[in-house]
């Protein structure tokens, strides 16, 4: 095994309706933690593979215990770095049939917000086999925003290997009015691998990137990726075509400057818990990439990986590199004795 | 805003055995309060409308928990009153599946049932907008029928408008022996709308009523009641296609003298919660109603405001114009940042 | 109502996560009482027959407690032996969408692997309409399995009928090294029902069975069985089409020596709980046959029964006859009030 | 073992606020079955003696889990009627320090308040050892007042010994005006063993009973029910002292024609549930005239029976006789292994 | 009834660790809501006193819920304004034994924090009885402390009395450097009843106040205080003497220019949630004001009103006026049926 | 900081009654880990020390667990071993009042019981600073009683120093009939600590030893351990009087060869979790040890920390060193802000 995959970005605290009711419905909230990257450090760790948080975070219980977590599921967590100031919330009412899930942000003036710039890259970099670091951790705000940019650059240099997952917010942006576009470019130029679609690069590029069917879209998408951004090597994404609020169906896209690649779409019903997702998918393309696995079957395992975390309940996917291999066997979805 | 919605019903304590379990099955019940016409006074509150409860509960721990239930959700609570006795309680298993969904009423000798013929009329409703009532009340013993009907013929005699919601209990009217047909009669009498369909209708008449898909029964339904209660401007009902305990398919069907209107069928899985979906679609229409929405657009903001019904815990449709008329915008039910 | 059906295995204590969360992700467990033939007991007392468990367990807190839960449901307990030891316990990490259900058993060296041996078989089933045993049975060991053979053995020679489900479990065969074929087979010959299919068949016979679709393999084991097994006049079993953990059709089959029936699939969604299903199925078969149903009628039960099984938590199939014949009388799936 | 003890009264289901909310303060309730003779009968049954339950309750899901419950805890459930109505409930708001436990009865119009006067009173005594009835049962109503009068009559012409515990509920017996002294007064001259203080004579006598203190007070009562009831062999009580909510002394006190016994004063703290401590002593003392322990040993039993009660929650006492002795034989309080 | 008593602060989210658990230990958090002045909104409301809150929330689901929840309670709502921004939130690991309740305060930032000096307080107080304000308000921020000045000095203006209640926290104040004896000092100027003791009037006078024992010294606070604020016309406060996180010992002092009062000390044991108890305690003793009780009976009311509170889980005291009389009729403690 | 102490036992799963319930009363279970050397090496953990398992436990998804548990707390989980068979289990119905809490083993034919022999001990204490082994782990069987002694001979061998807590266990002993004074022996003189008392060495010594209160008792005690063992340089032990389940004091005793030591007796009330307090304070006694601090900083340390661990659920002691300092530096037990 090389080095760890270095994930930047913030830890949050998960506060979620318990049993499908709306948010503050009832007195009791479930609690977890979370956050793009954290989840796809957790991720990896669970798949086997060296992982290491990079953060600051707030120097309080919630700060210890989110810490805490981390460790619980094997991620290398020297690089959490403790800092007065308060700890990033989010408040989750979990969708369900009709009703979309709902994300409320509580992120404003946290530790990470705060002191993110002051990470010494060098230090939090040696060693690192990759940088894994997505759009939502520049939208937390200006701090943060640098602090992306200079980790990336600093990776670029090191000959540290850097994914970025899209993960466009607006909500986040538009709180201190960034300017998602410009950061975003310079992140992705740093990047060999890219986790977004359509959305992304169009947002990026700030142009609207091709037409037609899902697949359509992401091709032209890495089509235009692949030319304006020299160091991009893999672009993989999903479609979800969304039935309810429960039942989606997922289908993975991967694309290279040589190839492109995808899978069967895949029913998810009934949907435990949608958030983390995405990131699940990236951890899973990660372990493709860091196994050498070839992109069909990176793509596969991202799905599988990807699908499997929306039957769990809680940011993190806490499954196995047996548990998605198991469900990419064909052995069924009957008890397993 | 002109003046409140009034609605006269018995509060109820709903005790429902938590996660899928039968009744009893372990030591635990989830406990909210319902009603048909309580529901419809909460929703009408959620959805910005000024809506009155009037009723007599018990005067003790579990009423003037229900009124303080009514008081968070913004509904006028003057016209709750207190008396000695006993408070109704149903008791509910909800359903899964193939099991479906069993109500245990124990609503006998309760405070209502003994004492809802004490209400003065012009009282409750000076300075009322609309009344509404359902079928239960008059089926809940001889005083509320009294009653229910005393309500309605004030109501018109006042100018207040009259809604009625069918709601037929076979089991209620039988443990009093109550001439349901005759006294439903009475009260549709004063109305100007009915929620209800054929059945209501056959039910009424004493005699069944049209032939054909579930639209043509509806069409004949409106076209009988239309000539029947003069009163009568507008006739809203839906049909449900039960799949399964958890899986249903609403449209909704509305007719007036001159028209008639239908929704697509709207798919509610997986169903959070069955009960009050009835009593969500009537609030929803009465929405359109007060906002001189249509009839096309009450019937989908109706059918909207049910689904998503289905998909809260409780007999409340915990939501706020602004949740359904998302759902109609067609935005999708991915998750909201 | 004649003697007791006699209920022969080991008493479980099962240990779940709850929730839909992965196995210890949180400090809370459910816990209940299974294991199959004791799932057959309680099913068969809740559908009104006079059944009782003939059992060893673990004189300790959590062996009296289990023969509570049983006496609980009106399972007569007379033969439930409390010895030194261990009781046997499973955990089980029931599955979502595309997470298969995990069993994990934890039965080695408990007081029924250890003392099964012990029992009287002619006190035990003095009396006794029926023995029901399973192939689960003799798979927790030695005793067990020489128990097992005892036992129908000792029912064959005293009249009573005995009716087996094949219930292969390779996983706890293997811990011991047991030779399957060869005690199943000596368990079946004393048989008059069995509940299995072309793969109890063939394991028990060493050779694989029939060729086609789900019913042509069943229909060749039938015929296989019955020319192998001289006192046999029933095989019934299902089919399960598996969708997702949550999803699954089930259509049931029977065979005599002079017929064969099948039932229309039905499906079952969303599943609540998975295990105890076949258990339900061959409680709703022993209904029918104790009641003289006829084999479609008891087939139509069994399914029935087996796909209300599927929407309770928990082993047991805690519906009384009335619900199963609601379910079989086409009077829908909407709430019952 | 001889005949059961048969217990007389009214399955109750009772609905608490959980962890020391106050009534509906959050939506949750726990909730499992009580009565004072309920509790005897299952605090009987668990120290290993034959009891029996004789009583009228609702013939629904309510009253079919009661009986499931008092089988589950190995009373005789035959002496269990269903019949159309209504379950007697009891809404309990636990107390907690300087706040009291609250009780809300919900029993008016109950199965058992009206048709407890069915009880075939031969048949139901046949073979019993002992009647226990209390205070509570002929305080529901008319009915249940003539059935308990009719029980202990034909108790004492079949020579089957009659217990009664004084109970005093003045809340039921004014809702429908009871005389109580008269019924009670009735059915003490039925009784040799008496659970009750010089209150309850002081009300069945109609004039107050002795002075000083609360070993006096009981001293005076003994003797003058001694002198009004001359087939009173048996009167036992405790005296408690209320710290707080949590935090009782329990002393109790035993006397016959011959002699008096008192134990040293138990302290209870922290009181896990109050609920059925009384019914606890009352088994404790039946249990040493059962075994004919003598009173010193009877009482200080029964007395620490019912300290134990009141470290569990519930209204039974789920102990055996085994860990009264235990609690009785000095071994301390510390941890068991 | 006369106006409102119109409290000011901030509504908070509280969060705390459930069953004696340290923060974060498991998955599950209670939430209710809170704050100082908010208590004494809800406590007032209860006790059937007309009370507005006035102030400035997050317009967002937590935001409107607190609203709600203050409207549950019976709280005049109509002074609550909405604004973008966080709401204020407060983390709480409640103590046991010798391990201390915790807070952890995440109110930075939040839209109290920021807007608190938009609220137009001649508006705000029309036609109020009293206004009520604690020390935590001011710590909040620069615009809260300007706008607590702002509206104490507007009440003086307008004829509504002010109360203020001390409730140091030095935490806060030291977040933004903000200088509490200044501040305070200008608001005790418009008051004319402080609920403080010798740390408040040592910590605004900026010198320390009396010695001796608990008595002495509030005496002496109040003897100073008399003198440096000529409106103050009463001073209330108590001592708590505490055993252990659970047992505190809680007396009650009252001073007048020309008297002073004191109650015995109140056992509170265990003690089920110490949040909110000196809320209470300004509560009743308001309620004494507003019944013009007297200074003994208000005193023993507030006492016992906050020994009530000590019994409650959450931040406010659930008790009706009725339920602290009762407390201090002397009915005791047991049980009431 | 120097190598870790490292821990050698069996990792436990603990299954326990929730909410003062009795054993399965109701059908949930709350779950954790413990084990005297686990709590151990957690305790240690937190207390910012290092320190290392070495155990083997079973390979499947509850040992997983229990690895990941303690690497939440900061343990290094490098010696943790994982091997085929089952997991250690214990059932704990905790105590109330009158109460006993009652433990329950099921650790018969564990992975650590059959494989603890496995261990190369050169390697698990490579760069050690102290072992700490408990008399619970010989007591498991012989092939773990083998180990301990292996292991503590290696750590003398190694020049690793040794801490021994007697911690003896009757039941686990009789089991397989082990020599628990012979072993224990040898285990005792590698030590240089031991946790015990008079009644550990008067087991191990087959004699009785001392007379007189419970600081002559282990005064005596200690006497004759040094002279027993010439390599022991500390003793240090508690003495618990009992008052109820919950409600505990608890003194301190620590004895060298040259001096004694003791606290004032601190009382636990109330108690929320009895089980591992003495291995909280064998952590305490040895974080003393690791930072020289003396006898009776490092005994008043061992206490405090005890004292917290019992307000804390679970086996593990979940406090840190600010936490422990802050009860000793007598800055009350009020809200901590």
């Amino acid at each position: 095994m090389g080095g760890p995959v270095v994930c930047f970005g913030e830890l949050l605290v998960r506060l979620s309706a318990p049993a499908n009711e709306v948010l503050l419905q009832s007195q009791k909230l479930d609690v977890c933690f979370g956050g793009a990257e954290t989840n796809v450090a957790v991720n990896l760790a669970k798949l086997g593979h060296a992982s290491k948080m990079v953060t600051v975070t707030a120097d309080n219980a919630l700060g210890h215990a989110a810490r805490d977590e981390l460790r619980r599921h094997g991620v290398d967590v020297s690089g959490v770095r403790f800092a007065p100031g308060r700890m990033g919330l989010y408040f989750l009412t979990p969708g369900a049939g009709q009703r979309p899930s709902q994300v409320l942000y509580d992120r404003a003036g946290s530790a990470f917000a705060e002191r993110a710039g002051e990470i010494d890259w060098d230090q939090a970099l040696a060693g690192a086999d990759r940088l894994h670091v997505s759009g939502v951790t520049p939208a937390v705000g200006p701090q943060a925003a640098k602090a992306a940019v200079a980790a990336t650059k600093a990776a670029r240099r090191l000959g540290v290997k850097v994914s970025m997952d899209g993960n466009y917010r607006p909500g986040l942006w538009a709180l201190w009015d960034g300017d998602a576009p410009t950061i975003l470019y310079e992140i992705l130029q740093q990047a060999d691998i890219l986790f977004g679609d359509h959305r992304d690069i169009g947002l990026i590029l700030r142009k609207p990137v091709g037409e037609g069917d899902a697949e359509a879209l992401r091709a032209a998408a890495a089509k235009t990726a692949f030319e304006a951004f020299p160091s991009l090597t893999l672009m993989a994404c999903t479609d979800r075509v969304v039935h309810s609020a429960n039942d989606n169906d997922l289908t993975g896209f991967a694309f290279t400057r040589d190839g492109a690649w995808r899978t069967e779409p895949r029913n998810l019903s009934p949907i435990i818990d949608r958030i983390g997702g995405g990131d699940a998918f990236a951890a899973g393309m990660l372990h493709g990439v860091l196994e050498g696995l070839g992109e069909q079957a990176s793509l596969d395992f991202a799905v599988a990986a990807a699908a499997l975390k929306h039957a769990i309940p809680g940011d993190f996917n806490l499954v196995s590199r047996a548990d998605v291999e198991g469900l990419l066997s064909g052995s069924g979805l009957d008890v397993k004795r």
